[in-house]
């Protein structure tokens, strides 16, 4: 595959898209004609299949087999089949991952589990400018009362080694930093942690499907992640926590539902968890949304990680090359690391101008997004966009800024953006 | 309407469908061909519309508009607009109800909440025979410290007034029995617990859309409950929560996810929980099972409660007057109360062949659903059932009893039933 950097015309990207080993992978996706979407870090494209997949859970399961599709068609057992499979994308063995609840609630049970495992480390760490929801739910899972805390890297300047000590419980970090694109290294992170008698608990909702890791390998603790982004499983499907098997037997965590019971049919009045990681689970889980959780996985099926890397590296080292001159002339910045082993699979910047920018460019067919208070991320998902795609979406923001659109007032005008 | 229990012929069954105010309610629904529904008390059937507006959410708004949709096609704000519509079927006026995760993590926070409101109280009282998950929620939000304890009525004899005293924080229980169907006066039962300075948390699961309630009215503190039993939208879509107003200022509950904070896309380091109803949301909500809400609530437009109310008691009094004599011949026992004041929408009977029973008529064509160890569960959805199905069903469960099918092993081979 070309350098992305290396590419100076936009006959070399087509010369590179049509070396590319994964230029198939694009075919299961629905995407919409004349839009280039720079957003699949935030809520990946329709898979092809889902729309049979979908249809057939609804008129089928559900609309002529009714309640024994609990069992008929697997519905009981979804979240660890499509458990076993997301686990598999980071590196974690068979019967360590749930898709279920949401990244939030998954977190919560993670990090009360941790608090659990180390009952005499009263602190978790996590990092200032951390996803916020997972700095929220910090909060709410240690509590407000006791000894317990939250303590966040740079907030007051620290580092993680300054902060590592026996009062730590857990350090929660996402590998890939949601705004800037940073990428961490997870494993000597890990090996920091654990080195501290700390747990690790990972936010991979920025990396799942498009950094290689090794769960097992690099011994994580506990992972948890959202599949609506680079998994494709469409809007709000559930997320998923995996939690290595060392802590199955030891590891509780509060939101003990049925689903999370030994036995679950016998309807007993006492909660038994289940032995395994199906205690993590908690309630019903959403069985439509769920099924598109199969469907994004089945659209990635093929395309190996390596390969999705090397893609991820090129795509926005091209981009950010043909930012370059426009940073200098417009005064932004790009806030994404240039060494391609400390970035994932997006490229950030900053402006003063980036929201009327990011409306701008939606309007002539490339949709990336804005996070306050100046920031324009765009995604690069490997699966379905071309070096070719990142090319013009390089040339329409180039236009965008040169008819100075941050003078319009139909892009100025600020409507709640997810 | 004919009161069921004065109907005695199959043709009397016809005259009062031929009356039934409530008998075009049923063309909303996708009912397959010759089978008779009598557990939508588990799982509602599809609403027709249902199929047309998922194609839409998914092919539109997911696959042509993308990222877009969150607020073009208004999924962020479901939790709230499809909470108030849920809220109207109990008498919980507008902002006080969310669509949001399930029962269980619902639950959670409406213990939780009701903890920090009342926490000098260290008791939570529920009833032993309650809803498992209910029963196991309550485990987990009370913790393993400090002095917080379940007490369960009926478990070593005591009654509600034996329990009620002030070390009570909130009382949960389920107005209609899950096993039973037995229904408690909600108004009364609320009374009492707010006597004792105690908090209402109710579990409608088995009652919204079916009995009449009026939680503004009886001043209900908190209620949760599903929504794809009798408001039929989906498998596991999601639940809701609902608080009271008065509330809402000193309520917090520990899941503090994003969509709970008062400015979600602030994205702040730090949790401030919406003023209102929404800082019991926490996560991003799987927009496809939720579209699965609105389709159940749009099939159920029209049908006034208090009329679903009177049918439910006319098909249930016809059941019970039906099965009378198989009960004697059989030794079969209605566990159901005859008044129809203490019953919500479903009979259930207890036999020693019931697991073979319920196998046997599901076989028939009659889906019931059978509850460890020896209960089975019919569910009579006023919506779509009518009189004569019900006079079918008793009529197959008699054939079956005649048929002894209990020695007939394709019907007593146990799998997990939902």
């Amino acid at each position: 595959m070309a350098d992305g950097q290396a590419i100076a015309t936009r006959e070399e990207c087509l010369a590179a898209d049509a070396a590319d080993p994964l230029a198939s992978c694009r075919d299961p996706f629905v995407l919409p004609e004349g839009v280039i979407y720079l957003d699949g870090n935030s809520l990946g494209p329709l898979p092809r299949s889902a729309i049979e997949i979908f249809d057939a859970t609804i008129r089928r399961e559900w609309g002529d087999d009714l309640i024994t599709s609990w069992n008929k068609a697997g519905w009981f057992d979804l979240p660890v089949t499509l458990g076993d499979r997301v686990g598999a994308l980071f590196g974690a063995g068979p019967g360590q991952t749930v898709v279920c609840d949401t990244t939030s609630i998954n977190l919560y049970k993670a990090v009360r589990a941790a608090m659990g495992l180390r009952p005499d480390r009263p602190v978790i760490v996590s990092q200032a400018g951390g996803f916020p929801t997972d700095l929220y739910i910090l909060e709410g899972a240690i509590g407000d009362g006791g000894q317990n805390r939250r303590r966040l890297i740079g907030r007051d300047g620290e580092t993680l080694d300054d902060l590592l000590d026996d009062s730590v419980a857990a350090v929660v970090l996402s590998n890939v930093d949601y705004k800037t694109g940073t990428l961490i290294d997870m494993a000597a992170t890990t090996q920091k942690i654990h080195a501290a008698g700390a747990l690790a608990i990972w936010d991979l909702c920025h990396s799942a499907g498009v950094v290689p890791m090794a769960f097992d390998g690099w011994q994580i603790d506990f992972a948890v992640g959202c599949t609506y982004k680079y998994l494709n499983a469409g809007p709000g499907a559930p997320a998923y926590i995996s939690v290595a098997k060392r802590h199955h037997a030891a590891a509780r965590q509060p939101l003990s539902g049925w689903w999370g019971h030994a036995e679950p049919f016998a309807f007993e009045a006492d909660f038994t968890p289940d032995a395994g990681i199906k205690r993590f689970l908690c309630g019903t889980q959403p069985v439509i949304s769920m099924r598109g959780v199969e469907c994004g996985l089945d659209a990635m099926r093929g395309a190996e990680i390596a390969r999705i890397r090397a893609k991820s590296q090129a795509l926005t080292a091209l981009f950010m090359a043909r930012l370059e001159p426009l940073c200098t002339k417009y005064g932004m910045t790009i806030l994404t690391p240039r060494d391609p082993e400390r970035r994932g699979s997006q490229v950030a910047i900053a402006f003063e101008h980036g929201y009327a920018l990011v409306q701008a460019m939606i309007a002539c067919g490339v949709i990336g997004d804005f996070r306050a208070p100046d920031i324009m991320r765009f995604g690069f998902a490997p699966l379905y966009l071309r070096h070719r795609d990142v090319w013009d979406a390089a040339a329409v923001m180039a236009e965008c800024l040169a008819g100075e659109v941050w003078r319009d007032p139909r892009f100025t005008r600020r409507a709640a953006v997810t």
